[in-house]
């Protein structure tokens, strides 16, 4: 695998941007947004049936994560990931914590038959859509984090060893790194390109921002500096995938 | 009183953790999250109604935070203490600003006939209030937070004067330190515990922060690293209550 | 012009305070509230129906911000602008990415009619708002902000030259500015000086903090520590003009 050419798209996004429309939690909204500008795109989030088809229409891809899941954000999945489709952008799933809630899972089962582009779970989520995963990873990209990373694909699995405890200490690091995969997918060759450079630049920003850092406050503040200032010489050096 | 003894849900929640479920508004989400991660428990924050009774059956803790009360918030509200109720977890209740609207009033004053087990609630939330909470700490505990932090409970006052101005010029340490409390009192053997704990903790946490910063931005970072890192050792030293 | 006048409503902001009532977007609120307290002010953000008319009748001053703008906040902009007048405070329209969507350009257009005593828009915005501008911006003044900031009232325009890119590279700052308007409307003999003070007093802020940055994420603290630590001498002495 050679590592340079995975990083080539985190250059592009520096240079020529993306818009990134998040249909996302109200917890992470703030943190999301701040990151994807630290990374070189700009977001945007609004959750109005309106206004969301503009919205998407004009973007450079779409995130549908599911956290704080009300009735609003259920009814603008289907029109943002149906808006998604007809201007042909990627579209990235995150069905946050439907290990526990059923509705929950019943709806992120339901987006998965659209199916998205690339899907974002954690090993919990994971758990509980196994089934679901063993298909969709035949035509959709899938992102496991965790302790270590895991990406799936028709063509086999990748595991990621980099990135710090401490970004467990913070909240949205799961949530942001779904919009800048998108961002990264907007602009990259393959999909699988996308989730590999944004797990080993979350990790090895991470694992430097860690360095700095005193505790989870200080954490969050080197991280978006790290994501921001990163060679993409040093992501490359630190990187240890297998 | 033994401040020792007060402090070991510290100890026990940074061990086991405790997964608490805030009904909170949406301007307080975010950094009460951060805030709960740095103590060792974790957050959930959905507020749709389909999910609430999943997401609280499964967790150790609810707290409803009244700010940005929307219809929504206000069925879930109702929703999210019945299954605390039956499945028997602590609800912690903080009115926040129910003394500027008087239909959040009226809604506040309905929660509390529940009762909630701790109410949290600043000088002039407590000021409206007066009557209901001298009613309800017969049988509840009340963390009255202001310059000075005053717990009231059926067997008398006790105050603590620790704490910073500095924590006024971070919008929801407040709400917060209700998150903080309700993930106590999952794991403290009395309720009162829960609170003192809270108090103690936040207010030596925010004295130390405070020595550290040169405004509010850098003491927001070195408020989230001091919950994090502060050893017991130094929360007991330097406790004033009485 | 005479700056060290123009600044003064900082110092009275800072000495007597003032509660901004804010519609805003969920991506905003938290950061915007945290400006207000390091500004000298205090923020509520509630959007509900219900209590809108309470908060904003307390309040010294009204943002209506249209980001994330759902049903909701759709119906409580109006109730919210109504009670802004009857009440006699400043209000301030910021109609964020209304040059994005359709609908919410034809509603901003519709609150542009109450009017607004101050609206604040960046160079996209005022694009696709141009005809309404020149017809508001009779009685209304107008702030429009990007690489530089341009104030335009009946009485001609004024050119800002402070500011640092990095204050792109932080979600939120204009939404943040919209609110510092609002405050300072509050105490300002004339709402131009409003204007003019907030963004000499971001701009400066703005500068010093980014020398004081490694990034995007230390420049988010640094920022909110200078806003609320920068003497006006400082301001005034830095403050480029015409």
């Amino acid at each position: 695998m050679n590592v340079n050419e995975i990083l080539k798209p985190i250059e592009r996004l520096r240079k020529v941007g993306a818009r990134v429309h998040c249909v996302s939690n109200t917890v992470a909204q703030n943190f999301t947004s701040n990151v994807l500008l630290s990374c070189g795109a700009t977001p945007s989030m609004t959750t109005s049936k309106e206004e969301i088809s503009d919205f998407v229409a004009n973007a450079d891809a779409l995130l549908l994560n599911l956290g704080t899941l009300d009735f609003e954000r259920r009814e603008v999945c289907y029109l943002a990931a149906k808006a998604a489709q007809a201007n042909n952008i990627p579209f990235v799933l995150d069905p946050v914590m439907c290990d526990i809630s059923s509705t929950r899972l019943e709806f992120a089962k339901r987006l998965l038959t659209f199916p998205p582009n690339i899907l974002r779970v954690n090993k919990s989520e994971a758990a509980v859509l196994e089934e679901e995963i063993a298909e969709v990873s035949k035509s959709c990209c899938v992102a496991m984090t965790g302790e270590d990373d895991v990406m799936l694909t028709g063509a086999g699995t990748t595991t990621i060893h980099n990135g710090h405890p401490l970004m467990g200490k913070l909240i949205a690091v799961g949530c942001a790194q779904g919009a800048v995969i998108a961002a990264l997918a907007s602009v990259a060759d393959k999909y699988s390109d996308a989730i590999l450079a944004t797990l080993l630049w979350f990790g090895v920003a991470g694992e430097i921002a860690a360095e700095k850092s005193g505790g989870p406050g200080s954490f969050n503040t080197a991280f978006i500096d790290e994501l921001h200032n990163i060679e993409i010489a040093t992501i490359a050096e630190r990187a240890r995938l297998d």
